[in-house]
């Protein structure tokens, strides 16, 4: 079979030897560098250029590179009826689950006051934890993760989700009971997908919504959050500081008031990268899944954007 | 009952209500205003006087006001043949578990690395992570719940105590094994009881058998560590870095090296403190359980020092 890897702003050279190494049958073309555009049937996809996937005719299967699917599905010249799978790595699992466990776990222990006091030579005994109840937005396979990580460590958490659930292992609140669930927690993680109904989700009207002090972590998408709303939540109180790896451009430009912000932490979009040692197999696993007709791992609901 | 606190640096007034609140009969003295010495029949200590207890001619019971009794054995006037107990409390392990494990996952998530490229407007994705496996340094009830949360977030973590163990559920090193566990290692928590074996524990000749950039976090005693030694293994190389809360002298003194080190984070001895609401009723547990003469909770083997 013929792939096609597109991620103009990667370096993929170890995805193609991993796939090369792994079924010698295949032939591995990289963008811009593609010549059979007719015998390409799956491609593998990281912020490709819109509008591409109608050359080839012969596409059978869409591979995000990544955990996440939203690169593709902006795309408005997307092929219809074209099944889209994405990454679901062990490894990216524990890397974003321990990512925001540690955030949390900053803030409920202050990290940022004793780094402070450090600085000033006060020793203060008083108040050392904040009592914390934490709201994961978002409850699918990652937001889960952390839930249950949390409830592990004692650590009070209930999740927020798009439509209800019969069953799930955490408070639950969905759609319209999102105040109820605001107003019970301090600590706001979105994890939520990126979709046209989520882009902008993190903004002042939300924030007004929050309990006073409330700490934000974001590591879904920069898209979520309305950025300057975020420094004017922290002025009027609504928000007392936030850690964010993800912003509405990336690399974060030099004049951007966060790198500045007393009350913001950030990190440079690491808090889970996806390994190519543990995507590729999963991609190849779909392509002989596609080729023997039995069920895709990982295929997402175009309906839903996830 | 007549019971006497001796607590010579706290503030004990809490302790004194909550007692009397919970039982009525009781008769509680405070030192140094302790008047009928020989009524006494149960003393509750932090940090007495050493050789008070002598003045007790009818002492049953001797109760730490924490979870460490290093500051009861340390008395060569200890009465003998006394029981002594200490406080197991689920909130103080919550404490102590969740301030470790955040100072895990700092050094594995590279907070500081961070912290300053937030200072210096650096975005450098390259090596999200450092790998680690953990070691924590006393098995008992506080370490072995430290080495359950990080197993629970699918981190590596092994045990090292004095004993031989029947069984356990972590990988355990005893003894002499203390290299073998070492080479095993990159970051080393202690969390050992003090006792005679264990003052200065935390040496350069310890930190030599460190794999190279091992991370220290220090959750005991600040007498289980060479001050001067640590600032000697950071140089060396032995050790990258460190999380203290515990010091030689608390308050810790402007003078002292540690606050303008820059690879030694440090909190005012927070990581957790015994809540009196928590303490007291363990307290009038094992006085009614010494007047009923059952079996007392959470005594210790003064053989072994905890």
């Amino acid at each position: 079979m013929n792939i096609a890897i597109i991620a103009p702003y990667k370096d993929v050279s170890d995805w193609v030897a991993t796939f090369l190494q792994l079924d010698s049958t295949l032939t591995v073309e990289v963008f811009p560098d593609i010549h059979q555009n007719d015998k390409i049937e799956a491609v593998v996809l990281w912020q490709h250029p819109h509008g591409i996937l109608k050359e080839f005719p012969n596409l059978r299967l869409i591979c995000s590179m990544g955990s996440g699917v939203d690169h593709i599905m902006a795309d408005p010249d997307l092929p219809k009826d074209i099944p889209i799978t994405r990454i679901v790595d062990p490894r990216l699992t524990f890397s974003m689950t321990n990512y925001v466990v540690m955030g949390v776990l900053n803030f409920h222990r202050q990290l940022f006051r004793y780094l402070d006091y450090k600085k000033r030579k006060i020793w203060d005994m008083s108040n050392p934890e904040i009592d914390i109840q934490v709201g994961v937005m978002g409850a699918g396979q990652l937001g889960g993760d952390v839930l249950d990580k949390l409830k592990g460590l004692g650590i009070i958490a209930l999740a927020y989700g798009n439509s209800p659930k019969e069953s799930y292992p955490h408070p639950y609140f969905y759609g319209d009971q999102l105040d109820e669930f605001l107003q019970q927690v301090n600590v706001v993680v979105c994890m939520l997908p990126l979709t046209p109904k989520t882009v902008g989700f993190l903004n002042l009207t939300l924030f007004e919504k929050f309990q006073k002090g409330t700490y934000l972590i974001n590591v879904a998408r920069g898209k979520h959050l309305i950025e300057e709303d975020l420094i004017d939540a922290i002025s009027a109180g609504y928000i007392s500081g936030a850690l964010l790896d993800v912003f509405q451009e990336e690399p974060m430009p030099p004049e951007h008031p966060f790198w500045e912000h007393p009350s913001i932490m950030m990190t440079p979009h690491i808090a889970c990268i996806t390994m190519y040692q543990a995507a590729v197999p999963q991609i190849l696993s779909n392509i002989r899944n596609l080729l023997n007709e039995t069920s895709l791992q990982n295929q997402i609901d175009p309906t839903q954007g996830y």
